[in-house]
């Protein structure tokens, strides 16, 4: 198999990855899968010498964008160092993995369990809340996603849980603020916020605080949507978790590690989780790594009696030594006051100019580097363009869009009804605006399908 | 901090694990992590410049040992090309890899599911058969490991399943075959694998054939015990399997990959189940690394109707790369036939003449690289050297073991009141020796604690 041109050689690729590769999500029959030759910075490209600028980041972990030089180097060197060990030992980027996330955690989240990735974090954290407080049940959003394991598909809110809807107990889902579509027919960002806070404490009171190990949520929920919570949302949750003693859990795997335009999301609010975690980002994807930030408290728990759970993964050298050059790239580049910036001066004003102009947006939502643009049929009525879950040709209007925006150089970001805006954060303000134009020509397509 | 001396370096290493890094399975202030500065072939060392013989392959992944050059080069290469890369596309690497898993599987597992690691490989393969059954329940044995996250947890039979031994339904453990602490009081290895396959139906019947999706086992169990399954269990289980329309689930994350001497333990059993999963030894451990090998059956059922599971860095193009170095490693180097005959030769003679001498031995057994030595008070009542799940005083035997192997320049794999001898598959006879003679001196003080 010695393909002779660019071509032949994405055709081979694209028919082993057809013969024996399983992807995730998907109807392995019915899928299309594009063979990519290379990335860089924003972009990737295919073996046909199509270029797309990525609104995707990846899956939302591309945050310094494709091969930045440092953190390719820093990979090779430890690579060339050692590359693996078990994680019973002190090594030194696992050490300065952690000290390095440990220094930019809000608060006392000072002790860093490292996974493999966000589901890993997630089970680990239920786990550590369930045995620091002896109670069960964990409450979380009907609009987020904490990933595909047991504990954390049963903790989503997505259709993505229904299948795996077995095999878990003790989880319960409860609605958080969304102004836009409000589960509790508010006006204002204000009365939002307060019914949602007095949502929750119905909900506990009904469940039985005493049964409650934890809340978790998405400090700000990712694919859900991007719906940034409402001034005092989560201080009022703190506020109710310090009443019942319930652990309090942000999940911060896609919205952490410069995403929002802080180290953290969480600094938005100004609240300090029990425990936080992450991945993602935090090496921006470059080697799979995840974990949790751990309080005084809860690591105290755990000073003198085993903490029950592990993985022969934990802290890999490689995935550490990616995450000390990436944490180290976004400090001297300014990564994650860039995406401030962008997001303040060019994404955010950018896709409100374009809602002004195209019928099919009914909201646009968003901070940093990570923007929701709801595409609706109705401004009115805000109907969703397609139906909550829709497939086939019941999603033809988010195919349509998808693939024009495709067609003009953009792959998009999309879920249900909307396309989310999420750059690398280091995407230049020529680039974002490129990507807006092709997402322009994107939502005509979109606003066909309106009423 | 510019340490001055490898001891320093060391130190601050060590200091900075203890302040920020939270460890797998360790109650925190209890652990004394050695701080280790690097690794080669089958030997790693620490900043003071002892040098530790591995008998324990990190956690029985670096099945060609540290840091091999075809290896390393081969990660630095992909870092170089495209370190990460989503999962919805077709990567060279990733079909690369895939195809070479498939082409080693038995049978028709040529669909290649990658995760980041053993646990969500059984999460997977759990999810799989469910869905594929429609039905719920999991059987699986109690001297058993398959992972922590939530369902392999429970599925898990040792003790660390406990703890965690909530939020998860429809587990039932059974006991598989063991002649050596037989559950079926059985004298010889025909009599244990029929009494084995009886009450496994015994159980089923009373489980009830139409609630059981699937039936999980290692094909050797790892660190339960390396009990090598009696002739006929394995197909005996299949044909029950088949009988009843249960999935078939052989857990390979440590066996697999050459451990054995072969590239899968199943080929010693000549049996095909239904799904396989792998993590480990499929690249050593060098990137995180794991998987699920599907048989057309199965892969079938998610044809045109999505497989609703899936993770963020699925088939991550940098460990599949070093997948792909691994392979092909093994296969040009003979790694796999070295494994079985450094077992058959230097490892399984010199246990069994070290049993020979030391009271303490109370069976050898194992094939390839991986073997368990267990150590018992009394030869004749088999009583463990110590309490099923001892910790503090009551293991104090075993530690003193330990302490003594690493005094002699062993690091040994100890778990209840076994160690076990799972050397890298590339070490050498010299290097077998080595550490046989510093066993025999680690034994002599487990002998102290004989009747």
């Amino acid at each position: 198999m010695t393909p002779q041109t660019p071509s032949q050689a994405g055709a081979a690729v694209k028919a082993a990855d057809r013969a024996h590769v399983f992807h995730s999500w998907s109807a392995q029959e019915l899928i299309d899968p594009l063979a990519v030759a290379g990335a860089e910075g924003s972009y990737f490209w295919d073996y046909d010498g199509n270029r797309y600028l990525d609104f995707t980041s990846g899956l939302v972990f591309a945050n310094i964008g494709y091969q930045h030089p440092k953190v390719v180097a820093a990979i090779q060197e430890q690579a060339g160092k050692l590359a693996t060990f078990a994680p019973a030992f002190a090594l030194e980027a696992r050490s300065e993995a952690a000290r390095l996330v440990a220094e930019r955690t809000p608060g006392d989240l000072d002790k860093i369990f490292f996974t493999n990735g966000g589901a890993e974090a997630v089970e680990n954290a239920v786990r550590m809340a369930r045995l620091h407080t002896g109670r069960h049940k964990v409450l979380s959003a009907y609009r987020s996603y904490h990933g595909a394991t047991s504990t954390a598909i049963n903790v989503t809110g997505d259709p993505r849980r229904w299948p795996s809807d077995n095999g878990s107990a003790g989880v319960v889902h409860f609605w958080a603020p969304f102004l836009y579509r409000s589960p509790f027919h508010a006006e204002t960002e204000e009365q939002e916020c307060q019914r949602a806070l007095q949502h929750l404490e119905d909900t506990i009171a009904f469940e039985g605080p005493a049964t409650i190990a934890a809340i978790i949520l998405e400090t700000v929920p990712g694919t859900a949507g991007i719906m940034v919570p409402p001034p005092g949302y989560l201080a009022g949750v703190r506020e109710i978790c310090d009443r019942y003693g319930i652990v309090f859990v942000l999940d911060e795997v896609m919205a952490g590690f410069g995403r929002t335009g802080t180290w953290f999301a969480a600094e938005h609010f100004d609240v300090v989780p029990d425990l936080m975690t992450f991945a993602k980002g935090v090496n921006s994807g470059y080697v799979p790594l995840g974990g949790v930030a751990i309080s005084g408290a809860i690591a105290e728990t755990f000073a003198r009696r085993p903490y029950p759970g592990g993985l022969t993964y934990s802290g890999h050298p490689l995935a550490c030594a990616a995450a000390v050059a990436t944490i180290g790239v976004m400090a001297e580049e300014g990564v994650v006051e860039h995406a401030a910036h962008i997001g303040a001066t060019v994404l955010g004003p950018g896709l409100h100019e374009l809602a002004g102009r195209h019928p099919s947006v009914g909201e646009v939502r968003g901070l940093g580097a990570f923007w929701a643009v709801e595409l609706v049929r109705d401004r009115e009525t805000r109907e969703p363009l397609v139906p909550y879950n829709a497939a086939g040709d019941a999603n033809a209007p988010m195919a349509a869009f998808a693939a024009a925006a495709k067609k003009h150089g953009l792959w998009p970001f999309v879920n249900m009804n909307r396309t989310h805006v999420v750059p690398p954060c280091t995407i230049s303000e020529a680039e974002a605006k490129e990507g807006l134009a092709a997402l322009d020509e994107a939502l005509s397509v979109a606003d066909e399908h309106t009423v």
